[in-house]
């Protein structure tokens, strides 16, 4: 959990306010159903399966029992349309600066183009980064996601990196 | 702190052994040396200006008392030649994958090309993520430095996102 975070919180979208809050257990196979709602992520193996369960299980508490670590929802009449996950990194470089990287950025096929994802990044760029004292927020999108990319330069981020995953052998 | 790695460590480098250690306070000065002495960082701000040294100091402390961070040095004949800072980033994406990521990774420019960075890079691989229990290492590298895009192929690495930062207003 990142105590910093005041939550939840309602941001304004196209089809009226939606509420951001922190996720909790039975929240699990929403977000699981968005992470695999999606070509990219189903393309690694995120399929949703019922058989996988346990492993998001164990992901959705690592994340929420960690130090500087959190998992969001974001909420439309009861139901999870969005979902984000945060890391705190403090850090030597830039004089010492801590960044704010989201990860599993998520919005419901039929909520796009509404402002949720927007609504989402701005609350993560103008509060919740300064909350937890960080002044650079980062993450790294897959070279795939062409749309992705055009929402984050909109939005003020610069594609001024590289990003390399490494799969360790299990 | 990261619990699970086993420091210090013994590295193979063309030029001999380095021992890979947990960064202390004492090594304050040389790790700000080291990211300083580069002109991407450079750059961004690190000029290792003696008025900063209350910024690296903090950031350094985070480091090592944050949960699940950590901070280390490789020291030859008791000079500090190399450092990264690990982060390690629990996870719902990818059936619930825990990732470690290196970052601020420096060599000493005088002790380039023997080996000392694949080195470090094989035990973050090879043991340092397996003992998290993640299953991937990511990172993301400036796309200014093609020499270092050339080192992370060689190692396995794949460049398949695109990273983006957005600097938060203070």
């Amino acid at each position: 959990m990142i105590d910093e975070l005041d939550l939840p919180v309602d941001l304004v979208s196209q089809r009226g306010s939606v509420r951001l809050r922190r996720a909790t257990e039975h929240d699990l196979d929403g977000i699981t159903a968005l992470i695999a709602d999606d070509p990219v992520s189903a393309g690694r193996g995120d399929l949703g399966a019922p058989d996988d369960r346990p492993l998001y299980l164990r992901g959705m508490r690592r994340i929420l029992h960690a130090e500087g670590n959190d998992l969001v929802v974001v909420e439309r009449d009861g139901h999870v349309v969005a979902t984000m996950q945060l890391t705190v990194v403090p850090g030597m470089a830039r004089r010492g600066s801590t960044r704010l990287m989201p990860e599993a950025v998520r919005v419901a096929a039929a909520e796009r183009s509404a402002g949720i994802g927007a609504a989402m990044m701005r609350w993560v760029t103008a509060v919740a980064a300064p909350a937890v004292g960080a002044s650079l927020v980062q993450l790294t999108s897959d070279a795939a996601r062409t749309d992705a990319h055009r929402f984050y330069t909109r939005l003020g981020f610069v594609d001024s990196h590289i990003g390399f995953k490494y799969r360790v052998e299990s």
